[in-house]
Parts: C-alpha cells; sequence; structure tokens
C-alpha cells in the first residue's frame, strides 16, 4: 500500500476526477488548490454520481435526448425535446432521398435497386456505429492518446474490409438468386464493402472532429454517421448500377 | 445522519447492490448471509466498477458489442465479434427488402416511392429509438415498476402522436412541393403518423417482452426494434400507395 497522499487539484473536471477514482479504486481524496493548500476533500459517492451522469449521457445523447427528457417530464416537454431532434433526424433523411432522387431514372429501370438498396445503408450504419461505440466509449475511459490513434485507425478499417467481403459475397449470392442478374450481384456486393469501408472511417474521425470543433461527440456522433452511410451506401449503390448496367 | 446500520445480504445481486450504494451514497456496508450473521464488507470502489460494466454493457450491447471486442483485442477475434452481430441485421435488412419486394409493381409505377420510403422508415427508428432508450434507462436505474408501467405506455404514445402529426405536416409539404402530387403528401404523412406511432409502442413494450423472456434488453432491443420500424415503415407507406394510387 502506498502512503504517499495524492492530492486532487481544484481545476481537475469532474470526468478527470471519476477517472482517477475509478482507475485507483480511492474511496477518498484531499483537494488542493494551486499553491498546494487543502481546499477540502472528495468523496466516493459524488463520484458514483458522476459517473452515472457521464454513462446517462453517453447513452440518451445518441437518441439526441437530454437529461431533462426522462420518463417523468411533461408530455410537451417531452416532445419539444425529441422534436428538435426528429427535425435535424428528417434534414439528413431528405439529404439521402436527394441522393437517391439523383437515380430516378436507373430506378425506373431497375426496381430490383429499390429493394435492394436499404440493405447496403443500414449494413453500413451498423458496422459504423460499432466502431463509433468503441471510439466514444475510449475517449470516455481516457484509452485514446494521440499515439494509439492510427494504430485504432488502422484496426477498425482491416476489420471492415474483411467483414466487408464476408458480407458482401451473402449479399451478392441473395441478390443474384433472388433477380437472376450476376451483374447487380455484384454491384450491390462491391457498394456493400465500400460503404462498411467508409463507415469505419467516419466511425474513428466523426468523434476526434467533433472533439476538435468542440461539438459534444456523444450528441451529433451518431447522426453525422448516419447521413454518411446513407448517403454513400445510396450513391454507391445506384451510382455504380448507373454507370456498370448501362441504363 | 441515521444510526441505524442496514446490512446487504450476500445473495443480493451485484446490479441491485450498486443501486443501493448509488441511491443512499454509501462509502462502505456490511454483508450478512440468510441468518443474519457478518460475513464480509463491500466497499463503494467495488461499487464504482459495477455501475462503469453495467454503463458499458448498456452502451455497447446496443452496438451488439460484448465486453471482449474493446479497441485492443485482435483483429480477428474483433472481426469474428462483430460478424455475428452484422448477420444478425442482415437477416432483418433482408426481411425489410422482401417487404419492399412485394410492392415491386407499385414502385415501377411510382418511382418517386423509393425516393421517400427511407425517409419514413428512418424517422420510425429514430423516434423509437428515443422511447427505447428512456425505458432502458429506466430499468437500469430502477425508475420503472408495474404501477407506473401504463402512465408510461400512455405518455410515449401520446408524444408520439404529437411528433407524428407535426413531422407528418413538413414532410407532407415538402413531398407534395417535390414531386407535385398532393396524394402522395397525404400518404406519406399518414406513413409516419402510424410508423411513429409504432415506433412508441413497440419501444415501451420490447424490453418488457425481452426482460419475460430471460434476453437481454440491451443486447437485443435495438435490432428488434428497427426490423419494425422498417417493416412498418414501408409496407405502410407502399402499402397506402398501393391502395390509394389505384396502381
Amino acid at each position: 500500500m502506498s502512503t504517499e497522499i495524492e492530492a486532487i487539484e481544484a481545476q481537475m473536471s469532474a470526468h478527470d476526477v471519476a477517472l482517477l477514482f475509478e482507475q485507483r479504486d480511492w474511496i477518498t481524496a484531499p483537494v488542493i488548490d494551486e499553491q498546494g493548500i487543502l481546499v477540502g476533500r472528495i468523496t466516493v459517492d459524488d463520484v458514483v454520481d458522476v459517473i452515472r451522469a457521464e454513462a446517462d449521457h453517453n447513452l440518451m445523447g445518441r437518441a439526441g435526448l437530454d437529461e431533462d427528457d426522462d420518463m417523468f417530464a411533461p408530455v410537451l416537454a417531452t416532445t419539444r425535446n425529441r422534436a428538435l431532434w426528429l427535425g435535424v433526424n428528417l434534414a439528413t433523411a431528405f439529404l439521402a432521398a436527394y441522393v437517391i432522387g439523383l437515380f430516378e431514372a436507373t430506378l425506373e429501370k431497375m426496381v430490383a435497386l429499390a429493394v435492394l438498396m436499404p440493405v447496403v445503408a443500414s449494413m453500413g450504419g451498423i458496422a459504423g456505429s460499432q466502431t463509433l461505440t468503441i471510439v466514444i466509449r475510449g475517449m470516455a475511459v481516457g484509452q485514446i492518446t494521440h499515439t494509439n490513434t492510427p494504430f485504432l485507425l488502422r484496426k477498425e478499417l482491416v476489420v471492415s474490409l474483411l467483414n466487408g467481403v464476408i458480407w458482401a459475397l451473402v449479399v451478392a449470392v441473395i441478390a443474384i438468386l433472388w433477380f437472376g442478374s450476376l451483374k447487380l450481384g455484384l454491384i450491390i456486393g462491391a457498394a456493400l464493402i465500400i460503404n462498411l469501408f467508409c463507415a469505419a472511417l467516419a466511425g474513428v474521425l466523426i468523434p476526434f472532429l467533433l472533439q476538435r470543433l468542440s461539438i459534444d461527440p456523444a450528441l451529433a456522433s451518431s447522426v453525422t454517421l448516419t447521413t454518411i452511410t446513407d448517403v454513400v451506401g445510396f450513391g454507391t449503390l445506384l451510382g455504380l448500377a448507373t454507370v456498370l448496367l448501362n441504363i
């Protein structure tokens, strides 16, 4: 057991204090000011509240909820809080719709593309959200440093390529059997690989980018990611089809 | 300050112990066996680990990640863990694609439906995930009881109807201006209201149903919800169009 007394500086953020308590199993710690003079004490029961609040914020932020929008809030307050987030998402959904609209002529000639396009977009969304969750959690528990970011990016890209190839084969076979078109199978497979790769890239880079812009990653990462995976998914599938099917 | 000593029974779950410490700001508590004999002590630093582990599980479970799939796991282990979840989601994506496929004839005649259908599905997914997050959090912090479940369900349904009407108007106006069809605007507005209502219903009921089936809600809620909002979203929009547009 260490007999050295470690002190917390008064200006340290609640997040960093909670991390210290968690990593070192502290029960209590003295707080000092800039001159090193004892100004008080923090006990771990306050830290428990900080950890719970951060966990809630991470979970609820992903759904665009804030701490006021709990199950006991009045109906109108809840409606307003959630309406804002639905509005943000509507804007991104219409962006995706706009991309689809660019290929109306292609869709008219091959309606199978309309059937399959949500598959490519949703697989990108899922894969990207896996990467995003690992990165946001890594940031929250202080695992991510400047040193290991390139390692993390490389790893996520390799994982996305491996899973891209595996599931592209499955999706291609189903598409070929369903619609009897080898070309359609190859196109949807290629679109899936490209979308999963972009999803991993976005999943790593978005939280860093938002942090640099001083935007809360827990709040804005998810909607930014989905926008990218939708636009890339729809755009790649319909774009490849337009070019390669000569329609 | 209460001088009565409250003891924890040895068979109490880690989750319930953590809730007690959190709610009562305990630093330490005695543990007793079934005969009321003191068998040990729990201190809050263990509780901090439980709360963090539960928070991680809730956040990562939503993306189909388990605790082994962190940023330092080997590439192949990570790929395998995530591939399983992507496979589950692929099955649900193809279920949605199958529903779209039922309406191929309708889509061929009105390709605007293909452009707009992701809007209805994604708004349902977002609204449902807001409800789901509130319910799963309420369960985790012990806010949800048998007494307040009917209240919660009613509230979520009212909120979903209010937001459904608000955003149905916006979406309908945009659809009318974009494609110059009043009927298309009415159809997409109706589909949006129906999908948001079903999303709220599913968001409340799914966690309870999974809990009763002894399936971890943090893991399976999200994919079940998205399946429902996709199927209802695509089915309602294309179904209403097929019936009302006489095509």
